[in-house]
């Protein structure tokens, strides 16, 4: 499979419609409430020199009499790795930050205050190859490691929350592996971190076999830009993880990927935005793209082939959705490029107003149900036909 | 506004797409697994006597070994008030009992086994309106009002389960009124009905002040064609009340609606496909279509207008949503339409099993969190900055 011949995006495409069928299928498709948002010359010039895809947009929503409105302008970045996978880690470290310091750049010319970097952004994404080394060693400290070293300078530097999700090694905890999204604010500190609940169990994924569950809850943190939940990719799946988080307070969720596939890619716009609307918040996901070249297949001891040489393709699209439905036009499904998006918290609590969510959410009910269901004593509720005689 | 000047669905302008852009962007949007199904002569000649709009397709999966193909075809009917709103009840009633029996005998011949109806589909959507009368006179019983009754006959002459959703009169229980789907068996017996449980409360919709809060929990009817449960309207925001009538084993989860408006057509896409993705399971969700216009406009006792002459478009777009991520075309925006889908219900456990989804719910964390939410002993888990004095 070559990139040459991968589609761009599906946005792409249906720009090629004519102007007034364009309007109506993007109204339902995407909303009507996004429009383009206005950045500094710096800032696209900076675009310009990296090379970047941009796409910039500003969300729309109605003012309140009591409230000023609470704009924030959030980043989401999605980058290739551009070296092969063989290089020695440092060196691919190196190449990943300097994309990163560049993209942090050119959003904070942006005007972003919230930044948000691909999961396990710095590495290779090798949990689904089976082998352990050198993929472990990529893991750090989540507290004071290179990584997030790094990343402390260019937030107070920037002025900007910076969201960096990694392979993190607790050297105090048996050196335990977690998927952790650290958060360091604006002024360079780390704020605290996140560690993945939700492991995929998938034919060939191997995640589970790299690193632990998580065990922080779904903490929410709260940032002089809003306040912010993560959860990190698959997680996605799980309606539940993602009302943890906006019970906890979240206004905005940020969802790191690192998304491959056909038949992921298929619920790719449906799932991120789904939570959004169904909580309340807003969701930033991101993904990774480009495919990772190893330069070997892996076979297990059976001979059984464990992984391609190509791990296939990381399709990119990330995007943000806004509590009322809308959605920002995605990133490419192939390309390094920044989303900047600005809008107003309070449609939060509009939406949670408007559709009376908290109202007829019914909690009690589920409560029982899965009370019930983890005490094993959970009967499923069936009606059957009463008297098969009767019925002819 | 005219419904000449309506948009008839964003299929129709997506096929105006070259072939090859067609393909890719149908690729992400609706999934590949999604053919056309060959249904009788006699089916598609009722189809242009009736003239109703016909979209049939066939969803793929792959074999097992040992279980055999549960393959089950089901039909979606969405209707149009063809009579004015101040007509005599058992006249509107009558015309969409004929509009109904109508579609059922092209399903019938189109080799569906489980028939859905739009929801309150016997009657002008009036729980908008404010009025109570004569709109709450349309309520009957759910056992043996004269709808079940005429369906009963269609039901067992069909060979067919059909699932009716109509306000229901409890003449026992003080009279009250529900809203509430009837499952009536392919022998004609009414296996038994789920009345809703979560009511919008939403700027001038008025609903809860017409019927009931639900009491029969999220029950699933094993029907001969595979179990279902049903998830009314407004459920399909709430993504525990779909994970309940998963949980209760229900294969296919059916969404009658009335649905109206820009902001909902911008959710309608999303929501009932989520939900079959997060649960493994089939939906199917049916949407009332047209306007219907009221011979006045309503006032309360301030002079406030509660309701305009016209009710605004339901939008029709009626889909199936496979739990691989996959969905249908949609049904018009505009017409009268049948929508026939043939699928495998093994499927669902298909996914189950490739995605996991039983083993990473992590159910407990959630019984724990609502738990404490409904004892009120919630405290939000917020990590706020330790120290603001050290942070410049």
């Amino acid at each position: 499979m070559s990139l040459e011949k991968e589609l761009d995006s599906v946005e792409s495409i249906l720009h090629k419609l004519p102007e007034k069928e364009l309007r109506q299928v993007w109204r339902i498709l995407y909303g009507d409430g996004v429009k383009d948002l206005e950045v500094s010359e710096k800032c696209l010039k900076l675009v310009s020199r990296y090379k970047l895809e941009l796409v910039k947009c500003k969300f729309n929503n109605t003012p309140e009499q009591l409230r000023p409105p609470r704009l924030v302008r959030v980043a989401l970045f999605q980058q290739k790795l551009p070296v092969p996978l063989t290089f020695p880690i440092y060196k691919v470290k190196t190449e990943m930050y300097t994309l990163a310091m560049d993209a942090v750049k050119v959003a904070a010319k942006g005007g972003a205050k919230i930044f948000c970097l691909q999961q396990a952004w710095n590495m290779p994404y090798a949990f689904c190859s089976g082998e352990k080394m050198p993929w472990s060693e990529y893991a750090e400290k989540a507290e004071d490691g290179s990584t997030t070293r790094i990343l402390q300078s260019l937030a107070l530097e920037n002025n900007m929350v910076i969201i960096s999700t990694i392979l993190e090694r607790d050297e105090v905890f048996e050196d335990r592996i977690w998927n952790t999204a650290v958060v360091i604010d604006n002024h360079g500190i780390v704020l605290g971190k996140q560690r993945r609940n939700h492991i995929p169990c998938l034919e060939n994924s191997n995640e589970p076999t790299y690193y632990c569950e998580g065990n922080l809850g779904h903490p929410v943190f709260e940032t002089e830009f809003g306040k912010i939940g993560i959860n990190i990719c698959y997680e996605r799946h799980y309606p539940l993880s993602w009302f943890g988080l906006a019970l906890n307070g979240a206004e905005i969720v940020f969802n790191p990927c690192g998304a491959i596939g056909e038949e992921t890619e298929l619920l790719w716009s449906v799932e991120a935005r789904n939570a959004a609307i169904e909580n309340g918040v807003y969701v930033c996901t991101v993904n990774r793209i480009g495919m990772e070249i190893y330069d070997h297949e892996y076979e297990d001891e059976q001979g059984n082939l464990i992984h391609h040489k190509d791990s296939g393709l990381f399709f990119g699209s990330s995007y943000v959705a806004a509590p009322d439905g809308t959605r920002s036009p995605g990133l490419s499904r192939t390309k390094n490029g920044l989303l900047i998006a600005e809008f107003d918290l309070n449609l939060c609590r509009q939406v949670k107003d408007s559709r009376g969510l908290g109202i007829t959410r019914k909690l009690p009910k589920y409560r029982d149900i899965l009370l019930k269901l983890t005490n094993n004593e959970f009967k499923p509720q069936v009606i059957k036909k009463h008297c098969q005689c009767t019925s002819t």
